[in-house]
């Protein structure tokens, strides 16, 4: 079985976390000066395992085997979502470099804005199978302080350069090691998840219009009160969802803006951050349709307008099913009997990899479920079952 | 009738407007700069109109008559809500000017942040009655940004300046004109309201604590999510507080902050801020109980801590019978029959004052109700309206 030096791969997942410290996490937004310099650590350390490091022109760091093929492509991505964990994306962009370093004739790759800081999400992954316009990257804004997304590729000096495109020839498939972001492994006292399968994400924004007035001045009768509207429909998802949900569906209202926000202010505008996950494509479609039935009755009920926009709608991504065997077994040969086969309720760049190549995941599990926040964190014994499960999986396929 | 000069008090209105201009608007948060330029211009303007003007302790702004008594106190406050209206407040300051200037002996106040920028509100107006302790002052954080009270007083050059206290002896009465923030004026018809009383606002912070977690990898059985939480109180309380509210009460969500706020993150913290009006204590009383309850219930069925904290408790002020007489025949003098009385839905530093002092307010109609924003206006014809009444009112209070 390939040897890995899972002391050298601990020691650059610390180094990592180094880069935009914050407590035991890190913070390192898409396009931060925290998260420029990591992409040039991961540079360097691609050219330090003998790959011909570069970064194209949303983004992504690719690190190019030199030598002949066969060849695999792993990684994950390397940008955090806001204060958040060190291990979500740089484990899988990591333990790349360890799977390098141990011989294997492997491409890693950190795709660009995983974590949807900028509208449209998944920008680097989409982008390397062919699947982001020019328009779109024109249109792409941040999504905490607007700032375009082309002006923010000019700041960090990414404007002009030609985007990557993945080469289907070259590659047997794509491998991406995860955390589990959920508390499955844990609770059932496994150490390693074969994916079957990762849910698609449907993400929405709800803009309520109302009229701002004053609290006092304003009776009840007169109100036009965006927020109430907002908390109303709220109220309704809660009640309706779970009746035509699949066993597995999440639905998530992750912000709620209440324009202007003061005590004494009647808000005039609200904006409803919200988003669904199935693996299902018919159960995402009912869920879309109980929520557009829902905002209806809210226009046809309230006295403010609500307006429902589709950010976003992935489509869920089967994983490979050669490559689920080569993980299968690397897994009972690393952990024999403590493993599962189990669906990715999180969305990842895989699902956008499996479009043009053969795809495939493995999870290590997260202590106390906590994903994106600081406190995330996997044990070391795990990290190290991880990585070597990958590269047990990544030569069975190669010597395939 | 005393002859007030309205053209040097609309110029005096439309000067003051010019600020920390926003839009048709303005933008002076207490102690920023915009509104201690305020401060200074408007000493200037007492000055001018052969006062004596001081700034105190905790940013009052006093025009001191200099001739023989008896007085009355005239005014309201000039810092404003965020990007709101330009009559809100200053328009009773600048009222006071046109009374001073028609040679009315009025001493003319301004007190600081009755917009509530700070917690604790009502700063200035509660000072001068000797109702803010050093203690709270110590306390007392910026709403906004947290910056503390003495630091802020500190940056404005206001610390170790000695905070006025109102001598009751000096004064008939405290007269302050307003807009309405509201439409009863303008739907019935009429061009003045001569205020019955103030409600109390009743204000709280309501803090659920649930845990942050990834939106995909945690099922709907295992979320402890904070968001979900307060909407479901906050439809209770939709639900609810008309069951126990008296005819005129309001109550006003007016901010909802999801922690940590992203798309893909299950809220951990959900924060509420939450207030109740009404000029009845046994109504406001029943609508805290209220409150308490839901909070228990949310508390017995959630999976989400609630904590109700709450942040002030005023009480209802009736106007001064008297005060109340002297305006009515005024404003029955300036507009025949197009006059009410009725109460304020909206709190007020008269509220305050009325704890030493008679007071009594006259409110002027805000056109669409529209207040605590830019949009906020009132006709000149209406401005005039109210300043000829408030300077014949007082004229009847001084002579009897």
């Amino acid at each position: 079985m390939t040897e890995i030096d899972t002391e050298t791969f601990l020691a650059d997942l610390y180094a990592l976390r180094e880069i935009g410290r914050f407590r035991t996490g890190v913070h390192r937004p898409t396009f931060s000066p925290d998260d420029m310099q990591s992409r040039r650590w991961l540079m360097g350390r691609l050219e330090a395992c003998g790959l011909g490091a570069s970064i194209d022109g949303i983004g992504n760091v690719l690190g190019r085997h030199r030598g002949p093929g066969p060849h695999l492509l792993v990684g994950s991505h390397i940008e955090t979502q806001n204060e958040a964990g060190w291990l979500d994306g740089a484990l899988g962009v990591v333990a790349g470099l360890a799977l390098a370093r141990a011989g294997l004739p492997v491409d890693i790759v950190a795709f660009a804005d995983e974590e949807g800081h900028f509208s449209g999400g998944f920008l680097g992954s989409r982008s390397a199978i062919g699947d982001l316009t020019e328009a779109e990257i024109d249109a792409a804004r941040n999504r905490t302080d607007g700032t375009p997304l082309r002006a923010a590729l000019k700041t960090v000096g990414l404007a002009g350069i030609s985007r990557m495109q993945l080469d289907t020839s070259r590659y047997r498939g794509f491998l991406e090691l995860h955390i589990e972001q959920g508390t499955q492994l844990e609770s059932a006292g496994l150490h390693l998840g074969v994916v079957s399968g990762i849910v698609a994400i449907w993400q929405f924004k709800i803009v309520f219009k109302g009229n701002q007035d004053h609290a006092g001045g304003t009776t009840m009768a007169e109100r036009r009160d965006a927020g109430l509207s907002a908390v109303r429909l709220l109220a309704a998802i809660d009640r309706e969802f779970p009746k035509v949900c699949g066993p597995r569906s999440t639905w998530t209202t992750g912000q709620i803006t209440l324009d202007p926000g003061g005590y004494s202010i009647i808000p005039g505008c609200a904006e409803v951050a919200f988003q669904f996950r199935d693996v299902s494509i018919p159960v995402l479609e009912r869920m879309e349709a109980c929520l557009e039935a829902l905002v209806c009755e809210s226009n046809r009920r309230e006295r403010c307008t609500a307006t429902l926009t589709p950010l976003s709608k992935a489509i869920p991504a089967p994983c490979d099913p050669n490559l689920m065997e080569a993980i299968s077994q690397a897994a009972e040969q690393v952990c024999p009997g403590r493993w599962q086969v189990m669906p990715s309720g999180a969305g990842h760049d895989a699902q956008n990899i499996a479009r043009i190549l053969p795809a495939a995941m493995l999870f290590v599990p997260s202590i106390g479920g906590i994903s994106h926040h600081w406190a995330e964190d996997t044990t070391d014994a795990d990290l190290a079952f991880g990585v070597r499960a990958l590269g047990g999986a990544a030569a069975r396929v190669l010597a395939g």
